[in-house]
């Protein structure tokens, strides 16, 4: 009998334990609902780029990924594994075949992508671009670098490593947009703000690494006394930098280049790139996803259709020197 | 001892439900723990800004507090009652002895705002610029209207009403930058994109609406075949409604204005100003706690702490006019 009763005590207090215990549960489910910034991992959104396999996209990536854990949602890598404009269309389709909760696009023409981006934002699929933007296209917003400003951070870093005199040159594109906006943010940053310094020459290294030696050897012949030398894409630092170790100038020659490839990289380690600008592509995924997430759950306030969101986030550019180089090396 | 054995059975069927139940809530539990987007309600972001009544403010808060909402935190509204610095500097600094999770500045002068603004960074609290930046200040990011591009957008607003034809003319403040580049944006779009228009008069309005309405006057008198005028900031729009009226050009006349204050919304309503551009003011608020709440929890990447965030969000403008005036007016 008080072994009956034991059981009947043990019995009663598992069954108080339960109820307790499933009130709990019920009242942190409630909360769970309020919780707006929670997707579900069914939920799937898809970034597309081109030359998938280079290392650019990893920390754009990383970033979409990491908002997407802070969301609970799943994200996709997709796009052309080439610098192929058809495939990257191609790739597109097939993700808005799919019907996903959002994408994020860069892309390598705008003019042949954006009918294709208008398809997915008429069938009701949010889209943002970020990196390389579609500016006609009907996609809601651009997260990316504002060029002509990263030209102006280089030239305060330049006139920083020079004391605020000397000669310039820049190596440019100058047949591409995202290039001379940058050359120009340069240039007027020296001419408005350092009257002791001025840009003597600009030459096109066609974002060719032999070229933008050849263009840099040059432009040394040329100008005897250049002290700085601003390389605007992400080739042909590499070549800046081996023209000038060609011709012995490496301690008398500043050099800042733009983007973090393995080889330029390795330059600022060595000290012959002074400075590299490190994009915000971090940023862009991060944001691109956050963006892309509102728009699928409604949370923006929409007075008018065509701007829910900010039209265009400026992610910045890092100086990368030898201080902080490390932490740029893809991981 | 049937009785018995019904009793183990309930018994051993109890324990496992609640075994079960256990299991389940404490994989709930840790996922919230994993939510990063979830603060907590006694962490309280602040916003400072100056003339604290004025309607301007309002869905800055708004989008300010719908951010909370959504990320479970608190905040408060602070700032100068008058256009007064010395008033807004106290605000601020009052705010900063608090030691507050973040905040987020519009300032009336960035040279007298900026000490601060740094002093609050130094002392570790996140702090953004919304609206009017401190360009010299180490805010983290800002957060409000590209100008220029704003001017661009009406000048493609006007030619639109004009069926890209005519003679028009801008009432601004020259002094002041914002206005500048209003004015810049809107001058550049004409010239490049619209061979048929042209701007002929740009005048000073002072920010006034009697001096705005005479400067319209004189603008009608000195060019007969004016079709559209451009008002650069928010008070003179309703003057040049009422200079427009006055000359009985109500049919012939284009007004497109700037900001949303309630006499320019009301002619917008009875189509005496054909429209006016809306700030974005809402997703000022709204990402600038978003920022700051990134940057209280770390949620960032960090490879540089100078750069955590993105440097500019150009929340964009939007265009008002009789179709859509309704949802502009302050609820």
């Amino acid at each position: 009998m008080k072994k009956l009763l034991f059981l009947y005590l043990l019995l009663i207090g598992l069954f108080v334990a339960y109820v307790y215990n499933y009130q709990k549960e019920d009242s942190s489910t409630r909360e769970w609902t309020e919780n707006e910034l929670k997707g579900s991992m069914d939920e799937t959104y898809v970034m597309v780029t081109f030359q998938v396999g280079i290392d650019y996209w990893k920390r754009a990536l990383k970033g979409f990924e990491d908002a997407a854990e802070a969301m609970n949602v799943s994200v996709e890598f997709r796009g052309a594994m080439q610098y192929d404009v058809n495939e990257e269309i191609t790739a597109l389709e097939q993700v808005i075949a799919r019907k996903p909760a959002g994408i994020a696009v860069s892309t390598m023409d705008p003019e042949a992508l954006t009918p294709v981006i208008n398809k997915a934002v008429e069938a009701g699929i949010p889209v943002v671009m970020f990196d390389a933007d579609a500016p006609k296209s009907k996609a809601y917003s651009f997260l990316g670098t504002d060029n002509y400003n990263a030209g102006v951070e280089a030239a305060h870093k330049m006139a920083e490593l020079l004391n605020e005199e000397g000669k310039l040159g820049v190596i440019t594109q100058p047949h591409q947009l995202n290039q001379q906006e940058r050359t120009q943010g340069f240039q007027d940053t020296i001419y408005s703000d350092y009257p002791d310094m001025n840009v003597v020459s600009i030459k096109d290294g066609r974002g060719d690494q032999m070229l933008s030696k050849e263009a840099a050897q040059e432009m040394m012949k040329e100008y005897a006394n250049l002290t700085g030398i601003f390389v605007t894409e992400a080739v042909g630092g590499v070549g800046v930098g081996k023209a000038v170790l060609a011709n012995e100038r490496q301690d008398t020659m500043k050099i800042i280049s733009f983007d973090t490839d393995k080889g330029t990289l390795d330059m600022v380690k060595d000290g012959l790139i002074s400075a590299t600008l490190a994009q915000g592509t971090w940023e862009m995924g991060y944001w691109s996803l956050q963006f892309l997430f509102h728009l699928n759950h409604g949370l923006v306030e929409q007075v008018d259709e065509k701007a829910p969101l900010p039209r265009f986030v400026d992610t910045g550019v890092t100086i990368v020197t030898k201080e902080n180089v490390d932490s740029f090396y893809p991981k």
